[in-house]
């Protein structure tokens, strides 16, 4: 195995990245990123086309095979390794991101006849358009006591399959019937890969509401709309792909597109945050890998199915075969620092870690509530925002700052011991993603959580993940954990809590917890209230 | 009186202003300001002294005497006039401003042994740093059932007379030996003047803790401090004069100082607020006058003695002789806007006004509490802080920075709304101060109030008003009454009320009384706590 090679693909939100992995030991030789040229169209479709409603997110597919054609060879070249010493190749995406297809995989976008009808196009995860949809489904699967809705802490999500489909069957029914497959581009893309259409396990059960082996059947359907009685058996359910399995082998075409073998290993396709938790071989139960970004995702492994009060999600082989994988999230964490430092202080991260990095914990006097982008977990509620408690004429940008990664932190520890408390205990807390650089942050979670962090030992997670379930689907290790164990890699207790900023931090997080459930469990519905005169002014305003 | 005038100076926070008005109809002729040269001093003593605790504020009561010798004569000179033709001089102060001095009148920091004693200076009003004397006073004055305390809406401040005397008997006991008069501020500029001390009927009233003619008694005071006993026997006690009685006739050294003829009349001090209300013709019951700068403070005479929750107090003859004046404030008003224009968002006024009057009623999904200062009325608790609620990942500057004008005005009608309940009736609101130049404001105000606005029809209320109280002194008006009417002025219905939005506004009101109650009625004393922490870290901080 000294001389072969693994490609992984991570799909981000506005680019893709390839990496180059040795199937022996997980050294990385190198990295392409490829911007997508379209990024995140919000306003009007290309070109000069219809505007676009708030709080919509469209991609084009496109730019996917773009990063196909650009970063893997880039990856490859820079490696400075033949491709034909390629075994495999896996990759991962964004989701819940849905492609519109006909039966053939063809994006209904690239039709003449669709290009124009923003329908048509693909919704990214962050396409915030479907509440109501995901409203009524919520509503009416807790009438029908339906069993299937706990595994999703008791709601699931406008940025999911359903809500975004009975999206589309209501404001454009045409493309809807034209839609013959709504595919989650984690398959689209492998699917363009092998010529193959499988559903990964992984986003099917968490996005797809496949549990157990079955879907909503056809009379929850129905009820929600008449037309929408068929959409698992007409447009949905495929065959399902197991995590670290082949999907197929590289066509030809995308032979040609990537510059490496015809016939090698295409992995089955994955998310880019639970594929992660192999790059950093932390796949035993307990172990919780954070991947923190503009949001977090938190997931986890556990031996037995409990009910864990406002998951996101549980499903069996969600994150690795055989285990159930639990998922929960914070919808803001790095877009919330962002929109402080950019959109009202106006002054750069770095100058305020450093401000905030030379203050005691407890010094600025404030408590945030992290909601800015609403609360995935455990709340699991959209309409929340943000609070700030505290604020005095001596308050400083750095001390709002610091509050803020506070409560990220807060929001991170009510999740882990939620899962605890739960029956799905959390033994480590390993971090990835971008915010791992920052080391104030890293000591504040540490201090917070009252527990070691451990770091992800790649730049390039997702991928790295993508990489290893390529060498797994190329039969050069077993399975997932064992090319994790090879491949995968983290650095233990690189952060480890100060006693005494954890005893503060516990009064701190005592406050939290009040405020949190005061704002957010009914003590005061004023965040709904706000958002909802928010909206009819808005609609009122011409 | 056509060639008659007097001169009104106006003693602020942070310079002194002296206004030339014409007796016989208030013209205003010329005015001057001066400002402080050591300002507010809240970090360390000049030059290079110890460096002073969280919440100090003093100042330097030479700074107050540099104003007579500068101000005075610069707007006599400016107005043209010949200072022989000048009858009488009124002065104003903010209060409570304490001057600790020798018998003479010496302030003790100007005697070299005290020089580098920070107790030893003028504490400011906004000096916040004996709070924990207030809560003592106001506990045992609770326990002991003290008749006094209601009048004081059932809380003394720590900004007062009482608190800050007991700080300076506790941290420095040398000092406070060697204070042989606790002085006003107010009263310590009319000494200096006349070379008489009388303490003044407003702030011995409202600051002072005198009722009926008398002070609380030897057996309290022991209670809190067996040495603060003979306080109000050896330091505070003096004769009362009454508001728009002369003090004493101009001394030759002031009149050195401000080129006016000695021995005209000097007026006995008075407050910058309640100055006011003869400036703006607004003495009669109901007639609310709202001075607004970077803190508000209300006064409103009323025809009988009520009981009003969390009122800063009620005196009788504390406006004008003869009628009960009642007072409530607001701790941080313009001060907020400033700290978020210039500390937090980095940009103007005038930027962030053009951009939030843009906005509908409610657009902007926020709702703040105004308490950045602490809560002075109605709740009478300096540890309270800021709420915002409500922030997104949209949220502009100016979306909060509306948000906090709105919240000092739902602050403001939460005051209006205790008097009215109380059975002291608000039936004119009358703006005077600074903040009546920002339209926005004023019309948010009318909106949330559902009131027209009158405004003060002179850029120097206070001043204006220190003039007619210096012209009653000297004879040339029977009373203050008499005396505003011919010579104080404002316009009426300045602002009306859009109903569309005071509809709204209503709405709001409710969201705001609700945060008020539950942060500052006990409902979850997390900002107190907070408040407690900062304090336990920074002394523990080296």
């Amino acid at each position: 195995m000294a001389d072969r090679y693994v490609i992984g693909v991570d799909f981000g939100t506005l680019s893709g990245r390839a990496v180059v992995v040795r199937v022996a030991d997980g050294h990385e030789l190198a990295a392409a990123e490829h911007p997508y040229r379209h990024a995140v169209i919000t306003d009007r479709l290309p070109p000069g086309g219809p505007t676009l409603p708030p709080h919509w997110a469209l991609q084009v597919p496109g730019d996917y095979v773009d990063v196909l054609r650009t970063a893997v060879p880039a990856a490859v070249a820079a490696a400075g390794i033949d491709p034909a010493a390629v075994i495999g190749i896996g990759t991962d995406f964004t989701a819940c991101t849905m492609v519109p297809t006909t039966a053939a995989g063809v994006p209904l976008c690239e039709l003449p006849a669709f290009a124009r009808r923003p329908h048509a196009y693909v919704k990214l995860w962050r396409h915030h358009a479907a509440q109501a949809q995901a409203d009524r489904i919520n509503t009416l699967a807790r009438e029908r006591g339906e069993d299937w809705l706990w595994r999703y802490g008791g709601s699931i999500s406008s940025e999911w399959e359903f809500a975004k489909a009975l999206q589309l069957l209501q404001e454009d029914p045409e493309v809807y019937a034209a839609t013959e497959r709504w595919v989650e581009a984690a398959d689209w893309i492998v699917w363009q890969l092998t010529g193959t259409y499988l559903r990964n396990a992984c986003s099917a059960g968490y996005k797809g509401i496949l549990q157990d082996g079955r879907y909503p059947d056809r009379d929850f359907l129905a009820a929600l709309h008449p037309d929408f009685a068929d959409f698992v058996d007409t447009k949905l359910a495929q065959p399902i792909g197991q995590l670290g399995a082949p999907a197929g082998r590289l066509c030809p075409a995308a032979a040609a597109w990537t510059g490496l073998p015809e016939g090698i290993a295409v992995a089955v396709g994955n998310v880019d945050a639970h594929v992660t938790s192999a790059a950093a071989d932390a796949l035993a139960p307990g172990q919780l890998v954070a991947i923190m970004g503009t949001s977090t995702c938190h997931v986890v492994n556990g031996a037995e199915l409990r009910r864990v009060p406002g998951m996101c999600g549980v499903v069996l082989g969600g994150i690795s075969a055989g285990a159930y994988g639990y998922e929960a999230g914070q919808s803001g964490v790095g877009d919330i620092f962002g929109h402080y430092t950019t959109t009202i202080a106006g002054r750069s991260h770095q100058e305020l870690t450093d401000l905030a990095a030379r203050q005691a914990v407890g010094e600025h006097g404030l408590i945030a509530l992290d909601w800015h982008s609403g609360n995935r977990s455990v709340l699991v509620d959209h309409d929340l925002s943000g609070v700030l408690v505290g604020e005095t004429l001596d308050t400083r940008p750095q001390d709002v700052y610091r509050a803020l990664l506070e409560a990220t932190a807060f929001g991170t520890r009510t999740i882990v011991e939620t899962f605890t408390t739960a029956g799905v205990p959390v033994t480590e807390f390993i971090v990835a993603g971008g915010l791992m650089r920052n080391r104030l942050l890293m000591q504040i979670y540490a201090d917070v959580l009252a527990m070691p962090l451990s770091v992800i030992g790649s730049e390039q997670g997702p991928a790295l993940g993508s990489a290893i379930h390529a060498a797994v689907a190329a039969g050069a290790y077993p399975d997932v954990p064992a090319a994790a164990a090879a491949l995968g890699r983290r650095r233990r207790n690189v952060y480890t809590p100060v006693p005494a900023n954890s005893a503060v931090y516990d009064d701190l997080f005592a406050e939290y917890t009040r405020l949190h459930d005061y704002f957010g469990r009914g003590g005061n519905d004023v965040m709904r209230r706000l958002r909802a005169l928010q909206r009819r002014v808005r609609e009122a305003t011409p």
